[in-house]
Order: C-alpha cells, then sequence, then structure tokens
C-alpha cells in the first residue's frame, strides 16, 4: 500500500503535466479565422471519426465484456473494461489535443521554427504522457483495489487473470484504432494524392483537392490516436506479462513476490519523472539540427532513468540478494540497464535505416533516377536489409538480460524500455502535428516560409514515427520470450492444479522443436504476420480507390473546384473513408483474436482429442505465439523502416536531390515522380499493415491467456 | 545389391531420353542464317558466363573440398565432389539443350503454336529428367560403392557424413548458380528495359538494345542453368535427409534399414519412369490451352505415380507392418500419396495466384489503372497474401504424414513430392527457350504471329516457374522437420557416442520453446532470409544500374545504332554482367554457410564456454534452422508469387485490358505503363531473392550437419 501511493502519484503528475502542458497550448495564438475555420473542419471530422470508431468497438468489446463476466467473473471483465477504456481515452484526449495544437502550430511557426517545434512538441508530450500516466494509473489503481481493496492475494487468480483482461482490452482498442486509422489516413493520403498530385497536378494539401480534410483528419485519427493506443497496450501488456511472472515465480515467497511486482509499476513511475524532466530539454538551440533538440531531450530522460532506476531498485528489491530468487537487485538493475541500452540501439538504426543523408535514403534517391521501378526496388531491399540490425540488438538484449537474471531478467529489460514510452510517444505525436499544420498552411494560403518550417519539422516526424514503431515491435522482441513465459508457466500452473477429470488431468505439453505440433504451430503463427498485412494492404487500396473515385466525381461534378470558384464538399471523404475504414478494419483485427483459438481446437481434433489431443493442442498453440512474434517482427520492421525511408528519399528532392553524377533533380522531374510512387507504396506500409502487427502479435499471445483461464474455470 | 541396380536403371534411362530428346530436337530445323547467328550469341555468352561461374564456384569448391578431406576423410571430400559435379552438370547440361532448342522453337512457331510447344517443351523434358536422373545416379552410385563396393555399413559414420556432402556440394553449386544466374538475368532485364522500353521508347528484344543479348543470355543461365541446378540440390537434400534418418532411425534391424533406405531411391527412379511417360501426354490438342496441355502430362505423371508408389512399396517395405518401426507399409504408402497431394495443391494454389485470369493478377492490372503506386500496393498485397494457403497446405501435410509414420513419413512424402521433379522441371525450364524464341523472332524480324505464338508460350512459363520455385520452397516446408531432425538425431547420436574428456561429452541440448537460446536462435535464423533477399534485390540493383549506364553510352557514343545504321556491342553488356554477378553473388553466398558457424561459437562464448556453453550453443543452432525455414518460407513463396502475379499483370496489358468500368487500357497506356513498374519490381523478387531462398535454407541445414561431423570428429 505505501509503495503503490507513490507510483499512483506519478500517474497523477503525469496527467497533471497533460493538463498543465494543455492550459498552455491553448492560450497560444490560434491564427487567422480562415485558419481557425480549417482546422475546425479537421477537428470535426476527426472527432466523428472516432466517435464511430468507438461506438463499433464498443459493440464488439460490449459482447466480449458480457463473455468475460459470465466466463471468468465480473472482476475479470471490469479489468477488460478498464484497459479499453483507458486506451480509448489515451487516443481520445491526444487527439483532441493534437487538433487544436495544429492550427497554434502553423501560427506560431510564421514567427519562428523554434516556436513551432515547441508548441508542437508540447503537443505530442501531452499524448505522450497521458499513454504512460494512463497505462501505469489502470494497472496500479486496479491492481491496490484489487488486492488491499478486495482482498485478494496478488498472486491469485482472480488478480492474474483482471491483469492480463486489462491487457486485452488495451489491445483490442489498440488494433482497432491502429487498422481503422491506418486505413483511414492511407486511403486519403494515397488516393488524395492519386488524383490530386498525378491526374489534376495539384500541390500536397491543396485546398480545391477534395480529399484534403480527408487527409489531415487521417493524421490525427491514425497517427495520433492509433498510436497512441497502440503504445498504451503495449505498455499495459508488457507490465501485466511481468507482474504475472512475477505472481509465478514468487508465490512462494510473499516479501519478494511484493517487491518485484510493484517494481515493473515503480520502474514505470520513476521514468515519467524522468519523461517529464526530459521534456524541458527539447528546445531548438542556435546552430542546432531539429534532430537534435529531440535527441537532448531524449538522452536526458535516458540519462536521468539510470539514477531513477537505482533509486527504485534500491527502494524495491534492493541490490543484494532476493530471497526466493536466484538473482540479486543488483542484476536486475542491470537487466533495466539492457532495457535502455536496446531502446537506444534501436532509435539509432532506426535514424540509419529511415533519416535523410544516411546511406538507405540515399541510396532509394539515387535509384529513383533511373525510374519507379529501380526505386521500389531499393526500398524493398532497403526494407528487407532494416530488420538485420535491430533484430541483433534484440537477440543481444535477450542474452544479456537472461544470463544476468534468467526469464525475469528480461521481462524487467522490456519494462523498462517501454516506461520510457512518455518520451518516445511525445517523440512521435508531435509528428502528426506539423503535418496537419503544414497542411493548415497550404489551404489558408500563409508565407511559404511557414510550409518551409512546417515541412522541416514533418522530416523529422517521418523519422521519429519509424523510431516508435521499432521500439514498439523491438519491446515484442524483447518480450517474446515474457509472453510465451506467461503461457507455458500458466499452463504449467493449471496442470498442476487439475483434479482428476478436470479439463487439465494429464495434459503434458511438449515445447520441444522435435515434436511437430510446434514446428506446425510455429509455421502457423509465422503465416498470421503476413495475411494480416496482405489485409491492410488490400484495405488501403480499396479505400484510396474509393476516394480516387469521389475526388474525380466532385472534380466532374463541379468544375469550379479547380478554378477555386466552388469549394469541394470535404465532408464527403471524411465519412467515405470512415465507413471504408470501419468496415475494412473488423476482418483483419479478427484474425489474431480468434487464431489462438482455432489452432487449439483444430489441433485438438487432428491429433485425436483426448489428453493426447490436448497436449499436442496446447504445444501448437504455444508454438503459434512464438511463430507471429518470430515474423511479425520482421514484417513490422521492415515495413516501417521502409515506409519512412521511401517517405524521406521523397522529401530528398523537395530541395532538390543531387545525384552521384552531380546532376541535380528538382521538385516535378521525373526521378520525383518515381520517388513520390515509393512514397505510395511506403504509405500503407508504415502507417497501416507494419504498426498493427504489433498489437496484433500481443492479441494472439492475451487470447492464448485467456483460453488458458477459460478452459481451467 | 539387386534392388539398387533397377534404381541406376531407371537413373540411366533418364539420360537416355534426354539423348533421345536431344537428336530429335538438333533434327529440327533451326531457322535463317540471321536467326541462326543470333542464337549463337546468345550460346556463346550463356557459355562464356557459365565457365566462368564454374571457375569462381571452383575455386571455393576446392578450398572446402580439401577441408572436408583433411577433416572428415577422402570419401566425404569425394561426395561433395560427385554433388558439385553433377549439380553443375545438370545445369551446364540444360543450358545447352536450352540455347540449340531456342531458336529451332522460334522457328517451329511459324508453323504452329503446337509445333512450338513441342519442342519447347522436349527441350524442358530434357533438362526436367537430367535433373531427376542424375540427382539420383549421383547418390545411388555413391551409395552402391561405399557399401557394397567398399563395405561400409549403410548406417555407418562414413556413408552418412559421405551423403551429406554430397548433398552441400549440390547445394553450393545450386546457391550460385541461383544467386549469379539471377542476378545476372535480371541485371539485365532490368536495366535493358529501363533505357529501352522506358527511355527511347523501343520494343522489349528489339535488336538496336545493346543489352538485349544479355538478357536472353540471362533466360538461359538464370531461368534454366539456375534453376536446374536448384531443384538438382532440393531432390538430392531431400533423398539423402531421408536416407540418413532411416540411418538413424533403424541401425538396429537391418532388413528395415536396408529396405527404408532404399525405398526413396527407388520412388525417385519409379518416379522417374511416370515422369517420362507424362511427357508424351503434353501435346496441344484443339481447343484446348497450352496451360491444359502442360497439366494434362503432369495429371498423368501424377496418376501413374500413385501406381508406381504402390509398386515400390509392395516390392520394398511391402505393405504389412515393418520389423522395427512403428507405422505399415501402407501408412509409408499414404503419406507417399500426401506428397502428392501436396505437391497438387501448390500447383493449383500458385496458378490461381500467378495465373491471367484470376482474382490476384486481375486485381494488380486493375490497380494500374490508379498509376505506379496502387499497382506496387496491390502486389505487394497479392505477394503477402499468397504465403498463407500454401502454409496451410504444408500444415496439413506434416499433420498428415506425422500422423501416418511419424517423421520418417514426413520424409517419406517430401521424397514423393521431389520425385516428380523430373516432370515439373520439365514445365519451368520450357519457359525460358520459348522467351528465347520471342527474343529471336523479335530480332530477327519474324512475322508478327511468331511472336504472338511464343508470348502466350511464356505467359504460361511465368506461371510454371512460379510453380516451380512454389514448389522446391514447399519442399523445403514440408522438410523442415526432416532437416532438423537430421540434425537433432544425429547430436544425439554424437552424444551417446561420446566418452569422457571427448568434444561432445555432457552436452545437453534443449530444444524446448523455454529456453531463451532457442528464442534466440529462430530470431537468428529468421533474420537470415531478410538479409540474404535484401543483398539479392540490391545487387540487382547494382547490375541493372551499370547496364543502363553502359546501354546509354553506347547510343552516345555510336549514335548510328538507333537509326539502324550501326550494330551494337552486345558482347560488352554480357561481359560486364558476367563479372557483375560473379562479384556480387560471393557474399550473400557465403551468409547460410558461415552463419551456423557464427552462431554457435558465439552463443558458446555468451553461455560461458565448457559444457553449458556446448549445450546452449547446440539448442541455438538447432533453432536457427527451424527459424531460417520459418521466415524463408514466408519470404520465398511472397516473393515468387507475387513477381510472377506482377509479370502476367503487366501481360494482360499485350492485348488491352478491360477494367472494372469497361474502359479498355492498351498497350503504351498509362496503365501499362504502371504494369511495366510492377514487372520491373517482380523480376529480381520473383528471379533472383526469392528462388535463391530455398538452397540458402538447405545450404545452413547442411553446414549445421557438417558441424556436428566435424566437431565429433
Amino acid at each position: 500500500m505505501l509503495t503503490l501511493l507513490p507510483i499512483i502519484a506519478c500517474g497523477l503528475l503525469a496527467l497533471a503535466y497533460g493538463a498543465w502542458a494543455v492550459r498552455d497550448l491553448m492560450a497560444a495564438d490560434p491564427g487567422s479565422a480562415r485558419m481557425q475555420e480549417i482546422a475546425a473542419a479537421i477537428a470535426e471530422g476527426a472527432g466523428a471519426y472516432l466517435k464511430r470508431q468507438y461506438l463499433t468497438i464498443g459493440a464488439v468489446g460490449g459482447v466480449i465484456f458480457v463473455l468475460l463476466g459470465l466466463g471468468l467473473g465480473w472482476l475479470v471483465a471490469i479489468g477488460f473494461a478498464i484497459g479499453a477504456t483507458l486506451s480509448a481515452a489515451a487516443g481520445f484526449i491526444g487527439m483532441n489535443v493534437s487538433v487544436r495544437a495544429n492550427v497554434r502550430t502553423a501560427q506560431a511557426a510564421m514567427r519562428s521554427l523554434a516556436a513551432g517545434l515547441d508548441l508542437a512538441f508540447k503537443a505530442g508530450a501531452v499524448t505522450g504522457l497521458l499513454v504512460a500516466g494512463l497505462a501505469l494509473l489502470g494497472v496500479s489503481v486496479y491492481f491496490l483495489v484489487l488486492t488491499e481493496g478486495l482482498g485478494f492475494s496478488p498472486s491469485s487468480r482472480t488478480v492474474v487473470n483482471a491483469l492480463v483482461a486489462l491487457g486485452f482490452g488495451a489491445s483490442l482498442i489498440s488494433i482497432f484504432a491502429r487498422l481503422g486509422g491506418g486505413i483511414f489516413t492511407k486511403g486519403a493520403d494515397v488516393g488524395g494524392d492519386l488524383v490530386g498530385k498525378v491526374e489534376v497536378g495539384i500541390p500536397e494539401d491543396d485546398p480545391r483537392n477534395p480529399a484534403t480534410i480527408a487527409d489531415n483528419v487521417g493524421d490525427n485519427v491514425g497517427d495520433c490516436a492509433g498510436m497512441a493506443a497502440d503504445l498504451f497496450e503495449t505498455y499495459a501488456v508488457t507490465v501485466v506479462a511481468t507482474m504475472v511472472l512475477a505472481a509465478i515465480f514468487f508465490a512462494a515467497t510473499p516479501q519478494t513476490l511484493h517487491a518485484l511486482q510493484l517494481y515493473p509499476l515503480a520502474i514505470g513511475g520513476a521514468c515519467i519523472l524522468t519523461s517529464i524532466a526530459g521534456t524541458f530539454f527539447v528546445k531548438l538551440r542556435p546552430n542546432s539540427s531539429i534532430m537534435g533538440a529531440l535527441y537532448r531531450g531524449l538522452l536526458a530522460t535516458g540519462g536521468l532513468s539510470v539514477f531513477a532506476l537505482a533509486l527504485v531498485t534500491w527502494l524495491l528489491p534492493g541490490f543484494g540478494p532476493i530471497a526466493g530468487a536466484a538473482f540479486s537487485g543488483t542484476a536486475l538493475f542491470l537487466c533495466g540497464i539492457v532495457g535502455l541500452v536496446v531502446t537506444g540501439g534501436i532509435v539509432v538504426i532506426t535514424e540509419y535505416y529511415t533519416g535523410t543523408g544516411h546511406r538507405p535514403v540515399v541510396s532509394i534517391a539515387q535509384a529513383s533516377v533511373t525510374g519507379h521501378g529501380t526505386n521500389i526496388i531499393q526500398g524493398l531491399a532497403v526494407s528487407l536489409e532494416a530488420t538485420a540490425l535491430p533484430t541483433l540488438v534484440i537477440i543481444a538484449g535477450i542474452l544479456a538480460a537472461y544470463g544476468l537474471a534468467g526469464l525475469f531478467g528480461i521481462a524487467i529489460a522490456a519494462t523498462t524500455m517501454l516506461a520510457l514510452a512518455g518520451m518516445i510517444v511525445a517523440l512521435d505525436a508531435f509528428g502528426p502535428v506539423t503535418d496537419n499544420a503544414g497542411g493548415i498552411a497550404e489551404m489558408s494560403g500563409l508565407p511559404k516560409e511557414v510550409r518551409q518550417s512546417t515541412d522541416a519539422l514533418d522530416a523529422v516526424g517521418n523519422t521519429t514515427k519509424a523510431v516508435t514503431k521499432g521500439y514498439a515491435i523491438g519491446s515484442a522482441g524483447l518480450g517474446a520470450l515474457v509472453l510465451f513465459a506467461a503461457y507455458s508457466q500458466d499452463l504449467k500452473y493449471f496442470i498442476a492444479q487439475a483434479g482428476a477429470g478436470t479439463y487439465f488431468w494429464g495434459v503434458t505439453p511438449d515445447f520441444s522443436l522435435e515434436n511437430p505440433y510446434v514446428v506446425v504451430g510455429l509455421l502457423f503463427g509465422g503465416l498470421l504476420p503476413f495475411l494480416f498485412a496482405a489485409m491492410g494492404m488490400t484495405a488501403v487500396g480499396r479505400a484510396a480507390s474509393a476516394i480516387v473515385e469521389e475526388v474525380r466525381r466532385q472534380f466532374r461534378e463541379k468544375p469550379g473546384i479547380m478554378a477555386g470558384r466552388e469549394k469541394p464538399d470535404y465532408s464527403r471523404a471524411v465519412d467515405l473513408l470512415t465507413r471504408a475504414a470501419i468496415k475494412e478494419m473488423i476482418l483483419p483485427s479478427l484474425l489474431p483474436v480468434l487464431s489462438p483459438v482455432v489452432c487449439y481446437f483444430a489441433i485438438y481434433l487432428v491429433a485425436g482429442g483426448g489428453v493426447a489431443g490436448k497436449s499436442a493442442a496446447f504445444s501448437a498453440v504455444g508454438a503459434m505465439l512464438l511463430g507471429v512474434i518470430v515474423t511479425g517482427l520482421f514484417v513490422a520492421i521492415s515495413m516501417t523502416s521502409g515506409g519512412g525511408a521511401w517517405d524521406n528519399a521523397k522529401k530528398s528532392f523537395e530541395d532538390g536531390f543531387i545525384d552521384k553524377d552531380g546532376v541535380r533533380h528538382e521538385k516535378g522531374s521525373e526521378a520525383h515522380k518515381a520517388a513520390v510512387t515509393g512514397d505510395t507504396v511506403g504509405d500503407p506500409y508504415k502507417d497501416t499493415a507494419g504498426p498493427a502487427v504489433n498489437p496484433m502479435i500481443k492479441i494472439t499471445n492475451i487470447v492464448a491467456l485467456l483460453l488458458l483461464a477459460v478452459l481451467g474455470h
């Protein structure tokens, strides 16, 4: 009780920071009436979309809530509702801040680049700290209520199931939000560009394009709300898995259990403080790059987190030996450092692969000179290659943390990695704000310099967005063993508890690679990210086609639009995309929800049912969980990094790209057109299919855990 | 002895069929002097390339030969040499037939489509039966020499190591040939198209394009010689792995060992007969499609193989119970049927995903209407989606075969699948012949109808090429467990044999997914196909750029080329590509050779060395073998199917594509240009990176087996 209160205080402090920053933001100049009008249209569209999305998810969630309540008890169902509601809230509030910050950023950018960065980053920081704060509060308060309030043992099934259900709620929102938002934003972006840039030759964000408001709405519902929900679930699921692991490993020594269940929460709380501190380091100094300013903030957070981690370790398990554990507190502290180092490694590698000026992006820009085809070939090569180094970093992280403190050490490394989410999300969420600001500047005819400022911010945003996605999926890779361990240990628990005649009686899972059911599970799991990504890409293609037709129709029926005499009907495009995105997100989202269940029962039947069938099926489902991570990691990293690289290769042409023969290729050149094609391909790669793989992996894992709970009930 | 002779006779019959077909081919009319001149230039270039490639591989192979001889004895080294030499021979002879058949096919196509198909298919059948025949002969004759001739026990280490080394020799040739040939052919294709079609606007195979001979050379060295080496190694490795498994499982019951080691060889022999029979069913009847004619041949082979399989089962293990085995002969027979069904399933699915007229290809053609970007997005979506059904078929095959006869059943299913290689390769190898015939028709100015005939044959060739690649990688998926079992059983053998103080003393590998070293191994293995594919794509990009510059230079320095007054210097492009391909193939080829060794020693050191380090390292290497298959399967299928679909989507425009709104898009339209971009991207996907993943998987597995042998020596 005593140690949970400061943690909860940290969570509340995150909300307080948010409130303070929002007040500060709202006090800024919202610009001219025209700018406010555009911003209002964006805000209205985003609000309408989110309302519809949450209503749809609400219907699915309501059914699951009742099923969980009936199957596993209402405390579990409430956990699910808390996770879902808070995840939705993080996205909803973040988006509302974003749609207010965009116009103010555009206005501030008229004054200076530094002022623009300041406002945009502040808006991002609100989202970031809300994500971290709400996730921490959700888990810790409900844990407090269940243990201190209702008196359940911290290692009891009720507590474990309720926490897992909380993670499930967060994941469910997250996959819908990532996919729905991703389909909306990229359908608008790709479709709008195809008609606007390619067919009629008007620039991006031109007010004559009927899809332009939809494009800006998309930035908010996809890159802001979708991303926030994603990171919320990554944070919550990792912390929950670590707590569940502690409950399983240390049930016999209550004092150790207490310390080690609070430890991940305390790390989260402490890193909220360091994240808040870090935000104050993000200032654009003279002669410093935008990226430099952002990295200064991240470095400050990372550096302070080392001390925070030391403090938390000292307060909770202590640096000495831990009763009932094979490792010391010092080892756990070092595992936390491993998490920080992995984060740093992934940031640096992603920046290398997606940042302008480095070999990968330059090679794509260079390949654009010889045409569309070579641009895509080189982009795909970069996207495939970009998986190698992050995987090696993750492998090193697993080996180091395991060597220090076994499985629980890996869990602590993953937790520490995600404890920085407040700061990392801040770096990401400032992207859509600047993207929107650029759109508003363009549409309201602000001076060209404003657009230049917002474009500079936006280019950095492309890289930070790729960084966040690499970070989220990297944590899933690091957490692979933790999620699998949660499953296998849970399974062992149920088998140990099983009396004669009960479901788990006599079950003997065999997770050896020599077991064919394990290989089948690996292959089946490995298939899911590919199929899921295919569905996401196809959905964007369909949504974009619908937009192409709508925009062409408006141009045809309202010939005055192109001359600037008639106003396009922006809301039709928004409405059309809303319907398309909601419809298209359902089926792929159900894939990871249903797969563990289908896999279990299919293998159960194939293996002849009975105890042998159960053993085979549990083994296959376990392997499926690893299979989905093994291929998912590569699919996600390649898509998000490749997409970011394509985007910035295109941006290389905005100021003229000088190729290896010294020839300068301007905006509008053939090479630039090829680069635009690459960017179009990269859009669904990096903003729809790729990032949605992360929540997909988590859902598969969590549904498997719930399946165990249901079968054992 | 008695039962090996008929098997060897079957192998010789395959060679005899080849000799007969070649005589028949050579008797056909080789066309006009101009046609022969062009064909001679292609043959010369292909010969020069292969010579250089084999010299380079010879140098690498010589070093390995000596290392194997010193490390594991000269009988093992000779096995390696046999595998390498025969694999090279299959490619070399096949290519020599192909470069003679092309001009005759062009000439025959002047008479009729049926006559063209007849010659082209006959050329393909020569390659196909050479591949199957030489592989079967290599394994069975060397096995005969070792056991009957030199008196080694069939389950002795010398025999096992010699067979594994034979597989390694085949694999090593195969990866170099696939990669080198793939880089050559696609460098020429992409580079030539970029300048020819896009920049100066001349059609494919126009004699004014300096890269046009190189493009046709590429068809032979990549699609013919490279593919033949690939299938040779797939065949040899699968048969060898099955025999090794038999040696390990049934060493205690010599009679069963004898029957079950000969059984895979006998299946191979019997299916050579059914493949030869099947070739006579490939006849273009009135009102039948080309694909129909080919499928009739395949179906005939498949149907006859059921009876052949029954006969072989009756003769060798018999249909009843098998002494010392947990399964009956009937079960093995049914496993063979499983292999045939899996083959059929993969053929049908690949045809669906890559054939013109089905949803996937039509959707890519339709997406081309809205531009380059949507063409690529849809193509990538199709390529990702195309992995799902083949994987499910493979999963079903694993489950069925395992249920019938355990691991050995899976091995028999994979063997039977590959026993059809003679026919499947025939379907594939006819592709480059028709592709070349089209080129010769174009360059020598034959009537337009000839080109139409060869184009029709070529479109079918695109699908059959994708089918072969899907089949090869599918067999690797089915064989995943067999290859892993060969490793894990071998490891067990060495541990059981180890005396105190020897290398394997006290080693306890743990292949459970709960072991972090296993997860690390899975991730590391999973990384390899991505990195390898990235290297292949980049290499093609570089080779294509070099060709673009060379072609531009020739156009610049010889202005008479475009007017038809000056002859381009074809040999420069061939020579340039030869050097580029040889240089670029080295590094990626070494990746799978070195990875198991690096993985082993890295984990050994990380895990603290000693017995614990060895146990961890052996576990990680085993997991790596499965990891490389799990992601490799998806990478390879998505690339080969996606590439085939892009190619045929482009072909949809040749006769005008009618989109969903009823608008007709002709060749040369904007939509067609977008489809050409997709085809360009698909080229390295389907002909370089994708297919090379298959030998890459095998090499990783075989090097791991050799590593065990070396450490145990």
